[in-house]
C-alpha cells in the first residue's frame, strides 16, 4: 500500500526540481564562492539566483536582505540574539507562549544566564494571541519582539502587521518565526513593519540544514556565527552552494504552487476535519477557525492520548504526528495545548501539495476503528491538564467553531 | 580543455558516491529523524550509521562524541563558547596567529565585547608554533586552547598531542580545528588528550553545509544553537539527514583513500613544487618542511603578488589561490604568511585524490612564463612586510628548505 505522508509541518520531501536543480553544484560547479576563480564565480552567481527567489516569495525590498543560514533554529537564535547585541541597553524579550522550542529553549537559557526578562504572551483556546497582555508588555525596555507568523501544531496566524507596528512604536525590533508560513501564505514584507523573519528549507520542500534570515535593510545585525565574511559578514562559513540553490528553487515552486494550497490543498484539509468530526464523537479541531494555515489540521480525541493513535495511524501507513517532531521521544505535554487549555493531546495532521484525496479518504477509513478501540482501553494522563478547564473550552471551542463553519 | 583544480582546500568536489548515498534522503526517505512514525525512524537509523563512519575515521571512542553541525565554523564557534561558558570563571582563551578566521574573528570579537584574554601565540617562518610562549600562555585561568591541527594555508601541522597534554595539565579545554587535516592524515582521537575537535564535510570530498564538533564524552558542553533536541540536546535544528548521510560516506571514503592521499598525492605535490622551484627564481615553498599536509604546496613568487598569478592561472583553466577562500575579494595580505614573515603573499595549490599526472604537468608547462611576465612588469604593494624581514627569512627557509629535501 501506499504510504500516507502528513506531515508535512514537521519536514517535507524535496521536491524532483529542487534536488535536480542541486545535483550540478555537488558535482560540476562545485567552487567555493568565494574563490576568484571561475568555480567560484559560477557558485556566487547560483547564490544570487536564490536570493532573487527568496525575495520575490516574501515580497523583500531587495535580495540583499536574505541572509542564507543552516535552518530555521538558527535563524531565530540569530534574530534574537543580534537584537540583544544591537540594542544593549534594552533588557526585554517578548514571545508568544506558544513559539517553537527555537525561540522558548533560547528564551529561558537568556533569562536563566543574563540579566533579560522574558515577557510570555498567552493565547485563548483557539490559540490567539492576548492583545492586552502583548500591549502590557510592550516598553522601551525590550529590545526585540518574536512572535511567529503561523503555529506549527495548530495552524493558528497571528495577526503579524499590526503586531509588528506595535513594536515600533516602543523602538524594539519585530522579528517572526514564519517557518511554517513561508510557502503557505502570501507574503509581502515590505509593505510590513517586519525587521526580521526566520524561514525554513525542508519545510516548502527544499533541502534540509538551510534556511534563511530576513533582516530588513536599514537593520542593524550583529552575527551569531563569526568567522569568514560571507553573507556580507552576517554569517560566517563556506557557503551551503548546493543547499541554497535548492531554496531558491524551492521558493521559486512555493510561489507556483501558492494557489493550489490555498484551495485545494485547503479543501482536502477540510474535508478531512469535517470527516472526523463528524464520524467520531468528543473530536474537536483546536487553533482558530478564522485564521489558520491551510494546510494544518489538529484534532483532539480526549481523553485519548495522540500520541498511541499516531502509532496505530503509523501501521496502517499513515504518517501524522501529536505536537511537533522536536518534542516527540519525549512523551510530554504539548506547551501549545497547554497554553490553550483545550485539551491534554492532539493529532497533527498537515498536507501538503504531495497529498491528494486519496490519503485523506484512507484516513477517513481506518480513524472511527482506531479511536474506538483506544477508547475502549483508556490512556493513563488525562488528569494533566484540569479536567474542568477541557470540559468547559471544549464546549465553548465547539461551538464556536461549529459557527464558524456555516457560510 | 579539461580544467584543472587544485584549490581542494578551499573545497572539494563531492564524490559521486556521496551525492549517490545522498539522494534517497531527498526522495523517499525525507522523514524527519525526530518524527515517531516509520519515515522518521528511517533517518535516525542513518543518522547512527553516519555517526560510526566518522567516529571509524577519527578514532573516537563512542560514536555519540560525535555533534554534527552545519560546517566547520560553527563547530569552532560552538567549541570555544561552550568552553567559555562551561568554564565561566575562567578567562583566557589560547589560540596560534594563524587560526583560521573561524577562530581568529570570534576570539577578536570576544575580546572586544568580554572580560576576555586572546593570547595569540606567534609562529617562526616555517609556521611552526612558539612552543616557549605556548607554556607561558598556559595558566589556571585558561578556558580553552584552540589550536589548528594543519594550516589551511601552508599546510603546516602542528604537535597536537603534546599541546593537549600541555593544556590539560592546566585544566583548559584542548579544541583543534581539524578542518584541513580530517581525512588527509590519520587519526586516533582516543588515544590523545583532545576534548573536541572540529570538521567540515566540504573539505573531504562530502557535501557543504554539514560539519561535525566531536566533544569526548566526560567534556561537558553547552550547545551555541537551542532549541529542539537534536544531538542530544547539544546542537538545535531539524537534522540534515541527507547532509549527514553524505558526511557519513565521505569519511568512508576517506579512509579507504588515505594511503592514496599520503603516497600518490603527496608524490604529485612534491613534482608539483620541485618542478616550480627548479623552473623559476626565487620561488620559496613556505611552511614546515619537516610536517605539513600532504596536499598542500603554498609557494611564494616574490614580489609578485599571488593574485595576479592566480588570475593568470585561472584564465589557463587552473583554479588555485591566494591565501584562504575567505578573505578574497578583499585584496589584503594573508594573516599566515604575515605572522611568519616570510612573503608578502603566496599561490596555495591544494590537491586531492580527484588529481593525477596531467594536472601537475600541466602547471608546470604554464607557470614559468606567467612569472616571467608578471615579474616584467612588477606589482605595486611589495612594502607590506618589512623587506629586510622577508629577505632574511626568505634566505634561511630556501637553505633549510633545501636541507631538508635531502635524504
Ligand atoms: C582551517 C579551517 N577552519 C575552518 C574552516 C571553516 O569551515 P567552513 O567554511 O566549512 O565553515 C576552514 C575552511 O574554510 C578551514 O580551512
Ligand atoms: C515554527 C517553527 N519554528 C522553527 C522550526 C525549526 O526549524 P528547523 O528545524 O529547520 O531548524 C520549526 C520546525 O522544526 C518550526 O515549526
Amino acid at each position: 500500500m501506499r504510504p500516507v505522508y502528513l506531515d508535512n509541518n514537521a519536514t517535507t520531501r524535496a521536491d524532483p526540481e529542487v534536488v535536480q536543480a542541486m545535483l550540478p553544484f555537488f558535482r560540476d560547479n562545485f567552487g567555493n564562492p568565494s574563490s576568484t576563480h571561475d568555480l567560484g564565480a559560477a557558485a556566487d552567481v547560483a547564490a544570487s539566483r536564490a536570493r532573487l527567489q527568496l525575495q520575490t516569495l516574501i515580497g523583500a525590498e531587495l535580495d540583499h536582505e536574505i541572509i542564507f543560514t543552516s535552518g530555521g533554529t538558527e535563524s531565530d537564535n540569530a534574530a534574537i540574539l543580534s537584537a540583544l547585541d544591537v540594542l544593549h541597553d534594552r533588557t526585554d524579550i517578548v514571545i508568544s507562549a506558544v513559539e517553537h522550542p527555537a525561540v522558548l529553549t533560547l528564551c529561558a537559557h537568556l533569562e536563566k544566564t543574563q540579566a533579560v526578562t522574558v515577557h510570555k504572551i498567552p493565547v485563548d483556546r483557539h490559540g490567539r494571541l492576548d492583545l492586552d497582555a502583548y500591549r502590557a508588555a510592550l516598553t522601551p525596555r525590550v529590545a526585540i519582539v518574536s512572535i511567529m507568523w503561523a503555529n506549527n501544531e495548530t495552524g493558528t496566524i497571528f495577526p503579524l502587521g499590526k503586531l509588528a507596528e506595535l513594536a515600533k512604536e516602543v523602538g524594539a525590533f519585530f522579528h517572526t518565526d514564519a517557518v511554517q508560513a513561508v510557502g503557505k501564505t502570501p507574503m509581502d514584507l515590505k509593505s510590513t513593519a517586519i525587521d526580521m523573519l526566520s524561514l525554513s528549507g525542508h519545510k516548502l520542500h527544499g533541502p534540509k540544514g538551510i534556511g534563511a534570515l530576513y533582516v530588513r535593510r536599514d537593520v542593524p545585525f550583529s552575527s551569531l556565527i563569526k568567522g569568514g565574511r560571507q553573507e556580507r559578514d552576517r554569517r560566517a562559513g563556506t557557503e551551503n552552494t548546493p543547499g541554497i540553490v535548492g531554496l531558491g528553487m524551492a521558493a521559486e515552486l512555493a510561489l507556483k504552487s501558492m494557489n493550489d494550497v490555498a484551495t485545494r490543498v485547503k479543501s482536502l484539509r477540510d474535508r478531512l476535519e469535517n470527516g472526523i468530526v463528524q464520524a467520531i464523537q468528543n473530536a474537536t479541531v483546536t487553533g482558530d477557525p478564522l485564521a489558520r494555515l491551510p494546510n494544518t489540521a489538529n484534532i483532539a480525541f480526549d481523553p485519548i492520548e495522540a500520541e498511541a493513535i499516531v502509532h496505530l495511524l503509523n501501521r496502517e501507513g499513515i504518517a501524522c504526528s501529536s505536537g511537533s517532531a522536536c518534542t516527540c521521544g519525549s512523551l510530554k505535554q504539548s506547551h501549545v495545548l497547554s497554553a490553550m487549555k483545550v485539551a491534554h493531546s492532539a493529532v497533527r495532521f498537515s498536507l501538503s501539495r504531495d497529498n491528494g484525496e486519496a490519503d485523506v479518504d484512507r484516513v477517513l477509513e481506518v480513524m472511527p476503528a482506531i479511536v474506538q478501540k483506544l477508547r475502549d482501553c483508556p490512556s493513563p494522563g488525562a488528569d494533566r491538564v484540569s479536567a474542568e478547564d477541557v470540559q468547559r473550552n471544549l464546549a465553548s471551542a465547539a461551538a464556536e467553531q461549529a459557527a464558524a463553519h456555516e457560510p
